[in-house]
């Protein structure tokens, strides 16, 4: 890449979450930064878009003089309008979500805003990372997620990224100089194992709210969710192609009508 | 199946819109019908979760006798609500959403509330079957969905999903007997071309409304779109593990750290 890249930066946990700061501090090294990133957080939205209501952007300094706006849309909205709107003459040669606080490895990419943003920008046609580290502590320590998102876009700049538009980044919770390096792997197949705690509103209405463990299927070695136990981030290159390609023949009897 | 199925049925348009009703009057003559749908709109709400606030489910009486509530949360939430608290002791036999008014095929599944409920039913090893409608109006005539509807469900029902846990079925607007049949096949590769009209509120403040076209390459012949557009009901079996494979390999260059 002969000129500066152009690197969109966005997240899920809103535009104030430190995880947002950690990033732009590690991207602005490589390329001149846009960031574009919900004005509240936005965790679980999946790949929520507002279509019935407006959108609003404002301008912000909260990055040492990187361009930044607020929006008051989903994760994916914020992409859209970086793309269509503020960049709309401009080629983003990458789009890095995050840092996200918390994990989205395994099946966690489908309720994520944080991957669904990196999406977004992938179906523009955008490279594009998600990073997420395994820890939701506001006050988390992102030195290891930096390290690791430092050594990701660094190779993606020079070598471009191949055979997809889109990957899915998590760093373990460990002392940066302790995360063991980066395996390229598949996503883990789990599922939430889900209970609603019961509760009484102070009008006495009944209500329930979600809580839950996540179980992994163990019985596969070379996923995110094994290597982030092993202490090594994982990176699961991802796609929006859902077909199930294998039961497309077999599935004929449906079409008897 | 020698008892009568229980069958979960959920929408993204809210639980008065009259897709879930046209839904409701076909499946309850194959089995024991359970409604858990939003309390409002929800389109475009992708694979949203509530995490935040605590939700609230309402017995709702709209469907001639059949159990029904309503839930101020997301389509996924509803689905996560019927499996865990209202269901929980249960089999849950086939979980279907919809009747969509508009289409979810091609890519339009990422951003689909009505596909993120079956989707969320299948993680929870549900067999799962979202419908849409190519026709976005109120009073659409949701006759030939029903016929197709009618026709996948009772197919799911005697032979059982194979292969899938997901299907995205998408049916023409067209009259039922102008349908020309079901075809199973992959989901179209296309992309929205956004545009934001850009306006003044009242108060003199700018925002942004998303619009857009679709744009679908044409190349690939046995996709959802080109089905749909030759006059066929199109039915994509879909998977929730968005690992990219064909690329693990190649992208060795980003383990080294």
């Amino acid at each position: 890449m002969s000129k500066r890249p152009l690197i969109l930066v966005t997240n899920d946990d809103g535009i104030v979450a430190p995880g947002i700061k950690a990033l732009v501090n590690v991207v602005k090294e490589f390329g001149e930064v846009v960031v574009v990133a919900p004005d509240s957080p936005q965790s679980g939205k999946g790949h929520a878009i507002t279509l019935e209501t407006p959108l609003r952007m404002r301008k912000v300094d909260l990055f040492d003089g990187v361009v930044s706006y607020e929006c008051d849309g989903t994760p994916a909205d914020c992409v859209k309008l970086a793309k269509n709107v503020l960049l709309k003459d401009r080629v983003i040669d990458l789009c890095v979500s995050g840092i996200n606080h918390g994990s989205n490895a395994s099946i966690n990419i489908l309720y994520s805003g944080t991957m669904s943003a990196a999406m977004e920008a992938s179906l523009e046609n955008i490279d594009s990372v998600g990073f997420s580290l395994l820890d939701f502590a506001f006050d988390a320590d992102f030195t290891g997620a930096q390290k690791v998102a430092r050594s990701v876009v660094s190779s993606i700049l020079k070598e471009g990224l191949k055979g997809t538009k889109l990957l899915n980044v998590n760093i373990p919770k460990l002392p940066a100089d302790e995360i063991k390096g980066i395996k390229v792997c598949a996503q883990a197949s789990g599922m939430w194992v889900e209970d609603f705690q019961k509760g009484e509103d102070p009008r006495g209405e009944e209500y329930y709210w979600l809580t839950g463990k996540f179980i992994v299927d163990e019985d596969h070695q070379d996923t995110d969710i094994h290597w982030l136990n092993e202490g090594y981030a994982s990176v699961v290159p991802s796609q929006h192609d859902l077909t199930h390609y294998s039961s497309i023949d077999g599935l004929a009897y449906l079409e008897s009508m």
